[in-house]
């Protein structure tokens, strides 16, 4: 049995908290499974029911637990897998593969000044003019991924009057340019969400994110688009094959 | 300027501290570069040098920013590249290929028996030996990388008698197996680190980190290691080049 420290620095739930995602870091308790009852949990590691309710809405908050009402509490499942390594697929073409119904809310679509950092990006001047496009991604009606994207709007004109709630961006630039899109420069890191975008995602600002910086290519090389993509956590993971 | 909500539900400090974050995220404020000073922000902000002081500690703490003693404040420079898309690497491969020197220590070196988890993922018998072995890797004296490996130590007895501290896993595994290593299959996550792994990573329990599961096959397909690798956020990105 673990000695939870009851007098000590660290507050109670936050070492139960922390317990549970142990059992499930170490894989004792398994993604997508049901866990025991608060009741349970209090009988098992002896501590009040209050203590337990509070760690598992911290872990809940985190994204780390789900509470399905009427059903229990069970440790979220990342299922959705992120294309890696597959060359470069839109986001429609991954879920079509993995048989994963979405949706789409086109959240902004407008012309923007690029500042300094985009025109870098995009390899315009400091104040030329960009297609802005903020869109959230849901799967069974939860969002599971916010995308923002900087067009050289230059080089696709009229992509402002596509509707993105049906149509993939890809497709769009590839029909409305006459070009093709050759490659990517991908960058994937671990963040934490923030206040800015934590409604987004239906998530607490404390909460892990995958964030994907972007920079994609057309056949003539130019940089078409700069893409921020925040994936949920707990939600999506990076699958790859490397061969040696 | 931004709108702080001084009388609000949620604390100056955490808007402060997310505003500065959003600096970040928009490329305004550039990884690796030098912020303004406390004074600095607390007059452009209008806000206490109090709040603007716990505001950067909870970014310092969240590994977003790094203080430098008598330097000041850096937006934490995550410059590490972990290797993707390039075939399977040993972490000692992918750092000489970036001219980075880096260090080893190793925690625990034992015997195990498996559990159900693990002996699936290695293809044995609930209770057959493995070997355990933990790992930090330190990078200008920074632990970067924490890393947890299950080894069928069937497949590579006397393994256990190898000094982690400067051989590599790989190199050791094929030249005690007499097996090449063919190929692993990864998956990458972001999780928050918590207080169990926090101290070897010198992070906040409440970290964002990136999490790579790892099974690894020797040529006969056999499952030689399940591994666990807890790479710190700020410091590591997964770059990736995609063509379509």
């Amino acid at each position: 049995m673990h000695a939870f420290q009851k007098k000590g620095a660290i507050p109670l739930y936050t070492q139960v908290a922390d317990w549970i995602r142990e059992q499930i870091y170490d894989g004792t308790w398994n993604y997508g499974e049901q866990i025991v009852s608060e009741n349970q949990l209090g009988e098992m590691l002896k501590i009040s029911r209050g203590t337990i309710k509070k760690a598992i809405a911290q872990l809940c908050e985190e994204g780390l637990l789900t509470q399905v009402q009427g059903k229990g509490t069970f440790v979220t499942d990342d299922k959705i897998s992120y294309p890696m390594g597959k060359g470069l697929l839109s986001f429609a073409e991954s879920m079509k593969e993995q048989n994963i119904a979405y949706t789409t809310k086109v959240l902004e679509k407008r012309f923007e000044q690029a500042n300094a950092h985009i025109a870098q990006k995009l390899h315009i001047a400091q104040g030329d003019t960009i297609l802005y496009l903020k869109r959230v991604r849901y799967v069974n009606e939860e969002p599971v991924m916010l995308i923002e994207n900087r067009i050289n709007i230059q080089l696709c004109p009229g992509l402002e009057e596509v509707d993105f709630t049906t149509q993939s961006l890809f497709d769009a630039v590839e029909r409305i340019s006459g070009r093709k899109i050759k490659f990517s420069e991908a960058r994937y890191a671990a963040r934490t969400v923030g206040m800015e975008r934590a409604p987004y995602l239906d998530v607490h600002e404390s909460a892990p994110v995958l964030h994907l910086e972007q920079i994609v290519h057309l056949d003539n090389d130019d940089v078409i688009d700069f893409g921020n993509v925040w994936l949920k956590s707990n939600r999506y993971y990076l699958g790859m094959i490397y061969q040696r």
